[in-house]
């Protein structure tokens, strides 16, 4: 398997070089200080906007914000029928602070891709080809991810809207200035039933296809998240004076949560030959003082799992684990639900397609559930939906040396061309 | 021993109604919006100052504040001898951040009752007597404690006052600004060798005397603190798309240090009936957020021992342990270092006269290790040095909820000023 660069000639669908020139110049749109920061709405952001949109242009899309402040370049088909087809390629532009180059914008690069390939070709396409740039898929200040497709499915309701960051800046506000009505979304966008296939690449931000020395992988389904507000009360005291045996340590019984966490999504994750895990990566401690016997701790637990019946037996098992060590620590443990989104699988024709298209061009592919949430979770629930993901390097991602090479996202680009054409009926 | 409140005429010694104005007195001069905070240099300090030395000249005392900033009231002896001895009573009137009405105050405020005692008896001692507010004993913004006390003991070096604060404010400016002289003590007070006692009340911080229904307790040693910077070093990672068998999680590797420092250090307290703790009471995350695999955590570990053996033997089974927890973990863990004090033993001859003094006023004892931190531990390196404990409310200190009866206070200064009267020779 060990293949040059150029072993197929993937560049007649898509040329690495122009991939590698769109996502540096993207890359040059960050705050200066901390690279790769182009936090949605951000002076970055709408530089890398206004910047995407001429590249758009000159691919000849037809350039819209729409109602949620997605970027949408349409290639219209010639077809005139008032109900015609509609198929969708998207990914974002934003991303977390001190991110990558990658994460988002291979596969919007990838898209634009498509189009300069069907322009070449002159191929008239017998559905409008939308190409998207989703609005703010990472987590924002306001706590939520995916403006741009929950708008579109109709899952963006007006409670998250209102909400203000800690400048009182509303989030209805920021989407206003964008383009978008800054309006909730209780319905799917009114031609749904006409979008026949939602698609996206994505760098894998793990290392399973880089290890394997893999081109492609298929999604097959977007894990549910679920994440937990986990709060331990215990009792304060001085470090110094109160002894051992009296005290009730938040941290301690916190640790030990910590570490039972750990090792139930192990055994869990090892007999489950779908994707789970479990994190803790955000924690508060209060006082935290030195000189201070932890009074409270905060954490966030967040769940990840491909099989809805793994979380529920997770989440058993670590309530009893939680009322033995509450027991035993003397410690109150509480544990509220923050948010939870079901798994998301991908849509079978299309996972279908997306096989046949790496087969014929003679990349190698294989499943893979993604751990990450994506705008095409919230697409599969008003369209057939599907990912392509890519090798990264070391499975980095959301930091800056987060990279993918052109050829790769090149390869990937032609998976998604290839079934464009299968999608139309011509074979490619 | 279910004594009532007046069950010995200790008011002949002491005064609680006055001792109880003072401590009042004292807690209105707080941060308005976060009780009861008198931070050291703070308006709220110098206003308690200012009030504090108007007590001591009512009471007859020649106030000044010394080279190192601690406000010392003197009550001269007749004996007019170039070389008279001295006697020293004295603690601090500054507070942590949400802090007590009573940690330090109580000490201030029973050194006073001392000197009303002796007017109203007329008694001339023969040895000056120095009450002393010791200048900032908590821990400060610039990460020392007992600056006066230290600068006394000649332990206050330059690099340490030479630190700025998060405002760049050097902490030599500060102590000029309340009238030391803001250099560095590197020798004892000149007359340091004709100080024959230095002596502290303080509240227990604990709940040992108040739950044996105790009056006195007599201080053996306070413990010596040891502080280590624990640092791991994981790798940060997606919280979806790592799988669990390939994560090196810092916080997960950090929970087993802490489980595990609470476990050696149950079982050592529990062999040595000495006083043995240990404790994680600040611990940050990086970059703890909720979708991120904790890439590093650093921790402080406070290590507070009466028995510097059961100190090396737990710092040598956490070392053990935590190698044994880095191979299993795969995290880099290290520990250095912040500040060690050793144990110091309060004075033999000064506790035998205190012990006596509790028994002439028919007034419960024990014996009892300090595990906070005073300013006796730093004059003790250049003087005879002991201390008297009180009962506080439930054990609680450094915080709003801190309290101890005035007549307990009173108690506890009675104590003090049999023991001067013993020390004079007089029997009292």
């Amino acid at each position: 398997m060990n293949k040059p660069f150029d072993y197929y000639p993937f560049d007649y669908y898509s040329d690495p070089s122009r991939i590698e020139a769109a996502v540096d110049a993207l890359g040059a749109m960050t705050e200066p200080d901390r690279p790769f920061t182009r936090l949605v709405f951000s002076p970055e952001y709408r530089e890398a906007r206004h910047w995407l949109r001429s590249q758009f242009e000159e691919a000849g899309l037809d350039c819209q914000i729409d109602t949620g402040g997605n970027l949408v370049g349409t290639r219209k088909t010639g077809e005139t029928a008032a109900n015609r087809q509609k198929v969708i390629i998207g990914s974002h532009i934003d991303t977390v602070a001190a991110g990558g180059k990658y994460d988002g914008i291979a596969g919007v690069v990838a898209g634009l891709e498509t189009v300069h390939f069907l322009n070449r070709q002159a191929i008239d396409l017998p559905f409008d080809l939308e190409i998207v740039d989703f609005l703010g898929e990472e987590l924002n200040v306001w706590g939520t991810s995916c403006l741009g497709s929950r708008h579109m499915a109709g899952l963006l309701d007006e409670e998250l809207l209102a909400r203000g960051d800690q400048d009182g800046r509303r989030l209805s506000d920021e989407i206003r200035k964008v383009g978008g009505t800054g309006t909730a979304a209780s319905a799917p966008r009114q031609d749904a039933d006409r979008i026949i296939a939602c698609l996206e690449l994505h760098i894998e931000q793990s290392s399973r296809l880089e290890r394997e020395n893999i081109d492609i992988g298929v999604v097959t389904d977007i894990t549910g998240i679920s994440r937990y507000a986990i709060t331990v009360k215990g009792s304060a005291g001085h470090s110094g004076t109160t002894r051992m045996e009296e005290r009730k340590d938040a941290l301690v019984t916190a640790s030990h949560i910590v570490t039972t966490i750990r090792n139930l999504a192990l055994e869990i994750s090892a007999k489950d030959n779908r994707h789970f895990v479990a994190t803790i990566g955000r924690i508060e401690v209060y006082p935290n003082g030195a000189a201070i016997i932890p009074g409270q701790v905060s954490m966030i637990l967040d769940l990840r799992a491909s099989n809805e019946q793994s979380r529920d037996r997770f989440l058993s098992n670590l309530q009893v684990a939680c009322a033995e060590i509450s027991r035993r620590e003397t410690c109150e443990i509480g544990m509220d639900p923050i948010s939870a989104a079901n798994v998301a699988p991908m849509d079978r024709s299309l996972r279908t397609h997306l096989v046949r298209s790496a087969k014929e061009l003679g990349l190698s592919h294989i499943s893979i559930a993604s751990g990450a949430g994506h705008d095409m979770a919230h697409m599969s629930r008003i369209a057939p939906a599907a990912m392509v993901f890519i090798p990264c390097k070391d499975g980095m991602s959301h930091c800056p040396e987060e990279f993918a090479t052109p050829e790769a996202i090149a390869r990937g680009s032609a998976v998604l061309t290839k079934t464009l054409l299968a999608l139309a009926g011509t074979g490619g």
